[in-house]
């Protein structure tokens, strides 16, 4: 999970949340490691991506809109949207994208 | 440049760009800097969200994909990526986006 996703062919979809913290933590390690796990075995889940410092970005990688609602309506997830807002976040944005073009670059040599 | 990002009204454009770094460090900070700085003032240049944790996220907003062109042939972004490519960077995956739909929360109590 910790690095960069494999995804297939455009188009499909990404889901970029960003978020700065709260102070608080009790039970927020657990809950975004379970949310890992379970959207990975959602249907139409094709990878995440996740960073913090300060603030945070969690991109997930979707094949349709309809596996995006799907996950945002699951009731363990919901249950986590839920206690986000009320301990975890101070504020948060949601992006739901479709992603038209996509290209990468591996090094060859070894560095 | 360190919180989420003010975005306009969807549909606007955005850039995953998620990366690998090497241990070559040399010029990686002022160059991320400076692009930072060069890619805020292009024409069409909305916001910029970025974190490192191993893996690195940097997602930029713009409004048109006709600016994010521009800024993808902008001569010291062509310089910049091409030190990218050669010393600073083991892998990455740039993902051109549409972003559909996008919405927040904000805690009013503090925590």
């Amino acid at each position: 999970m910790s690095g960069i996703a494999q995804t297939l062919k455009p188009p499909y979809y990404a889901v970029i949340f960003t978020s700065e913290r709260t102070e608080g933590t009790q039970g927020y390690g657990e809950m975004a490691e379970e949310m890992v796990k379970l959207a990975s075995i959602q249907p139409g889940f094709l990878g995440v991506e996740s960073a913090r410092e300060g603030l945070g970005i969690t991109v997930s990688y979707w094949e349709s809109l309809e596996a995006i609602q799907k996950w945002k309506q699951n009731e363990r997830h919901l249950i986590a949207q839920s206690k986000g807002k009320s301990e975890w976040y101070l504020r948060y944005k949601t992006r739901i994208c479709k992603v038209e073009r996509d290209y990468g670059f591996e090094a060859t040599n070894t560095k």
